[in-house]
Parts: C-alpha cells; sequence; structure tokens
C-alpha cells in the first residue's frame, strides 16, 4: 500500500537490532486518518469474507483493529496479556511470545465473545516471527471459529513468520512487506 | 448520551465491589458503531477548543481514543506502562494507581509527541477516583501543553474524582454518568 510505504519512510526510523520504530503515527502516537485508509484497503482486500468479528492483541494492535471493525461493521475484540497464570475457564488462553520485549506472555480472550460460526479477521500492527499471529489463530482455533486470514499494518518479510504461516495455508494481507533492513534504510518487497 | 446509557442497561453487569462489567461492548469486545457516535457528540460538547491531540492509555482507551481522534481529525497518543522503574530522558513519567488492578503504574509518554502549544483532550473509558486522568493531566503539564478537557465514556460519580477534578478547574465531559450501583442495578444522573 504506497501510502503506508511512503509514511514508513518519511517518518519511520531503523535502530540496530532488526527494529523498525513506527510509533510516531503508528503505535504510540497514531494518525487515524492513516488507519482509516488502511482499513478501507484491508476492505477491499478481504471483500466477500463475510467477515464478522476482528481479533487483535493488546496494545498497539488495538488502534488499527478499531479501525478496521468500524468500516467492516463488526466488533473487534482484543486479547489481552493476563497479569495471572490462574487462567479461569471463562477464557481461552494461549502463550504468546514478544519478540519486541523478550518475554512470554499468556493471552486470554473471553469465551463469550469467540464462538463457533464466528468468521474472524486477525489484525495487528506487525507481524515478525509470528508468534502474536500464531498465538491469535489458535485462541479463534480453541473457539471452533474459523480465521478467515490476517491483515497486519507492517510485516518485516526477512524474519520469516508470514511465509511460514502462508505455507501452512493461512491468508495474510500485509499492507507494507519490508523485505531487508540495514542500519538506515529499507526495502519493501 | 442516551444511547451509551441504554446499552449499559442491557449489556452491561454490576459485579460486587463497585465493578460495572461492561467488556461486551466498551473493553474487551468493543462496539466501533456505538464508539464513533460517543466521538461524535465529544466533538459537539468541545466544539470551537482547537483540539489537536488526544491522550489516552494503555490498553482499554484506545479504542475511543482512536475514533475520538478521527473524528477531530488529530493525532491520538497512548501513554505506555512502562516495565522498568529505569525511565529514560526521551520520556515524560508519573506513576499512576490501578482501582482495578489494585496496583502501581508508572506511565509514561515520548517527549516527542507532546510538545508546549498542543491542545489536548485526554479521553478514557472509565472516571472513577480519577488516578488515570490526574496522570494524564500531569503529563501533559510536564510538556507545557494545554489540558483542554477530558472526554470519558463512563463516570462512576459516586467514587468521587469526577468532581474533585472539576472543583479544581478541570472540564469533564463524561457520556454516561453512574450516580449509584447495587447488586444488581444502577442509577444515572
Amino acid at each position: 500500500m504506497e501510502l503506508l510505504q511512503q509514511r514508513i519512510l518519511s517518518d519511520g526510523k531503523v535502530l540496530p537490532g532488526g527494529i523498525l520504530k513506527v510509533d510516531g503515527f503508528l503505535n504510540h502516537q497514531i494518525d487515524p486518518a492513516l488507519l482509516y485508509e488502511m482499513a478501507k484497503e484491508l476492505q477491499r482486500l478481504y471483500a466477500g469474507e463475510q467477515i464478522n468479528k476482528v481479533l487483535t492483541i493488546e496494545a498497539s494492535g488495538i488502534a488499527i483493529a478499531t479501525m478496521v471493525g468500524y468500516v467492516l461493521g463488526c466488533p473487534l475484540v482484543f486479547a489481552k496479556k493476563s497479569k495471572t497464570k490462574n487462567i479461569s475457564n471463562n477464557v481461552y488462553s494461549v502463550e504468546v511470545e514478544s519478540f519486541t520485549h523478550g518475554n512470554t506472555n499468556t493471552v486470554v480472550v473471553s469465551r463469550e465473545y469467540i464462538k463457533p460460526g464466528d468468521r474472524v479477521l486477525i489484525v495487528d500492527d506487525f507481524l515478525a516471527t509470528g508468534a502474536a499471529l500464531v498465538g491469535l489463530k489458535a485462541l479463534v482455533e480453541q473457539a471452533g471459529a474459523t480465521v478467515v486470514g490476517a491483515g497486519i499494518a507492517i510485516e518485516k518479510v526477512f524474519q520469516g513468520g508470514g511465509d511460514l504461516l502462508r505455507q501452512q495455508g493461512l491468508r495474510i494481507e500485509s499492507l507494507a512487506r519490508i523485505a531487508a533492513m540495514s542500519d538506515d534504510s529499507l526495502t519493501f518487497c
């Protein structure tokens, strides 16, 4: 998506260790007009798929998921990082490793909000190793619902998570796909 | 706001200990069409105030803040709960007590994203003791920016935080104001 690529080039910063800093418009300060255009593009890509629920993970996925839910006309659910290891019977839960924070979180979603028959679009700001996406997909499958696909803002293709999941049959649409990053430049696919 | 009050009555649940559960439409599963109407109402209430930034706190404030930013045509910033006590020089920081979780968080916002001259609307899903709002207001003041006011989805008036802050001169617009809650009923102001 040209608009997002241009914004990454103008406002993004590449930091050592494979970190792309986009917190000026995507995940600390957020440009909702850009999110709206991104949501419209995901709507176009997933037209006809009868999505009735958007699923993301707190915290930085919530903004884009809100706009995707608004454009698709359906509710969104955000999976929560649990503070406790004592998981109640009222939730589906999964372990998710965080690339950015270098730790593992137990992530939960209430059984009330994903049901068999739901057609779920998973939305997130980043796709790198794919750990969050694998976890969210597992939550949907625990519920007996269908993962229609994933809508991602920025995919770091060189980290391999996206292609591995595509090989397993998951549809993933990423609005900007980064092939390579060096110290202060990046290349899109 | 009638629409929100009706939704609280139909889908909210009162739990022991002064907890109002609205996670079916506001802070776990979220209805973006409802958020849009809430954002339009805040736009009406704050018309002419030349707000150029929306500030909230992760995680459950992000959804409504996204929609308010979209409707007002300005960016939103969400303050982050810091994982570390070592706060860098690049952020403003403040301590915020959580009523829901019974703990204290260090909350930070990058100095890049709140500047002197900014006219900030603070947005959150709940106002109870006012601790989050006091913290967010302090962050804006550290930056030398102006707090235009606060836009809150649900105020638990009986917990007193809102009225205390109003007495100190802060403008607060709450879209649903709960006067009292008992075991399984609630009364709006």
